[in-house]
């Protein structure tokens, strides 16, 4: 975040717009503002609510009111300066505002780092769906400092590292080798390897996205866990648990119905289950029948046409997508959720 | 209208959502759904209040409410029937409802079929100023039935002709000289005509906006005559003249200020001012000072930071960007205004 020489080339004009919330705000927001006003560009400061629950048209519409308030035209750019509900709106009002402008990521969260911030998705809540109005609009650059990952909470940290697991598992079994080998750095905060962690997950993200960036296809792998997550968010009531607890618990869910399709072996979704929970993560979930499962996923907006797809491991390090799951292996996995 | 066949193999799914308003809604969407169904396309119908005023975001919201609530998908097919207003809802709301579907554009009016509905412009208008929240997002299809314009009230006719005097004005002195025989035709509403003024509108338009869909050089000289018609509207109260009939008075003095500049001679800037009157649309306005003027075109979205930029002909059917007009070429059209 001092070396803003990696992003103000791209800026189109002197003028930028950072979007932060009340929490990011004391931390870093003065720095970043001041190191950008160093190198000649004059900020528009936006400070949102922090939370999920405020990813809303609400919020977004605040985003809007200060833009205009300024003169904001074309040619300013937005910078998203926190996690990933801030990154959601600030690129949504990036996306719409005067039809598009420019923006830029700055991530201060793991679970941002490794994931949020790539790929172009913004967007925010409606009341009968989560990111049910958005739009797909790619950032101009993400610039992931892990300095910042030192002032998040345990608990969020971890919540990350459910996506960094589920970047190895669908991708790169050396990258799922260096967890089982290094979990406990990034539980340290070790910088090297926090940096070797973000900088592979943006490279597989990136990856992916470049090559479905409309989610007709392969991005869909990226969704490993969460169609079971989703359910267990909504389930449990959203906030309740963390996006990356409910993935985490997804994945194993997830894990065990590979396994009974042959594409993981007992062992393989033993060490997987086994390095969710060395992350402090939960590896299962209680309370949810199958058929509130059934019916939670149902309502899931990736459903195509009446029939269920599933993302599965056909091994460690490579996924599938599967509309031929049988109702008794998913029906054998969900009561393992009972 | 009754030859869907033009558009049924565009839909991704059996599933469209037509969005009208309560004009239009009695004149053509029990006809239209009807056509649809009986070509298998179940239609979810979404009626809109009529009119530039509820262009905002309440009207969007009501828009995903119904989406959401009938299950819309990411295969759901959103058609605009209607005017301006209706296609740039429409539109925007195609453009973010679950971040992005396709949509069609099924104009009712002659500005839009000129105009409004091609060029992938969509949005809303924001209390501090209009269009302020959109996005670029192109129709599948514009499909322009001039059956439709035998319902529209003449007012709203000879304010699309402005549109169609526009296209001529930058780009086709062909379809200068064709307006200059056939304008009673049109005001006659001959389909013949409409036919073939609606098509070269369409064919001019597409082409300027595949070169520069962005708006970031030559799409521009689309907005001919409305840096000074949207002062006119503002100055004059937005609804209290047709955005056509403000455009009509602003290429008036867009035209004076050309022949200012020495692009066009007197003789073809008074043959432009004599076509307009035959259309039945202001030549002049009174009223707007040089002052109010300047101040209204300052805040005018398209001005490049701080330089004004003006769209003047260079003959009859060709149209620049200019950036170089001495403050009394201006000061001498705006005073003949005041």
């Amino acid at each position: 975040m001092d070396n803003l020489g990696l992003i103000t080339p791209l800026l189109r004009s002197n003028t930028a717009a950072i979007v932060t919330n009340v929490t990011v705000a004391p931390l870093y927001l003065e720095r970043f503002a001041a190191a950008l006003a160093a190198a000649g560009v004059q900020c528009v400061q936006v400070v949102l609510p922090d939370g999920e629950a405020y990813k809303n048209w609400e919020t977004l519409n605040s985003v809007y009111d200060r833009l205009l308030e300024a003169h904001c035209d074309r040619q300013t750019t937005i910078i998203a300066l926190g996690g990933g509900v801030v990154g959601d709106i600030a690129g949504f009002a990036a996306a719409t505002y005067q039809r598009g402008v420019s923006f830029i990521q700055v991530p201060t969260t793991l679970l941002a780092q490794v994931d949020a911030s790539v790929g172009g998705k913004t967007g925010i809540n409606h009341p009968l769906g989560k990111n049910m109005i958005g739009a797909f609009h790619q950032p101009l650059a993400v610039l992931a400092d892990t300095s910042t990952l030192r002032s998040l909470p345990m608990r969020e940290l971890r919540a990350g590292l459910a996506e960094v697991i589920k970047h190895s598992l669908i991708r790169d079994v050396v990258l799922f080798e260096w967890l089982e080998a290094n979990l406990e750095k990034l539980l340290a905060r070790e910088d090297a390897a926090l940096v070797h962690a973000v900088l592979r997950c943006c490279e597989i993200k990136a990856e992916i996205v470049a090559a479905d960036e409309r989610e007709t296809g392969e991005r869909a792998l990226l969704n490993f866990g969460h169609t079971f997550g989703h359910a267990i968010e909504n389930a449990k009531g959203y906030g309740v648990w963390l996006h990356g607890e409910a993935v985490a618990a997804g994945m194993a869910l997830a894990v065990d119905l590979s396994r009974r399709l042959g594409g993981l072996t007992a062992a393989d979704a033993a060490r997987v289950v086994e390095l969710i929970a060395r992350a402090g993560l939960p590896t299962a979930v209680r309370g949810v029948s199958p058929q509130q499962f059934t019916a939670l996923m149902g309502l899931d907006k990736k459903a195509a046409a009446g029939r269920p797809r599933f993302i599965v491991l056909d091994r460690l390090g490579a996924a599938s997508i599967r509309d031929d799951v049988s109702s008794g292996d998913l029906n054998d996995t969900l009561a393992t959720a009972a």
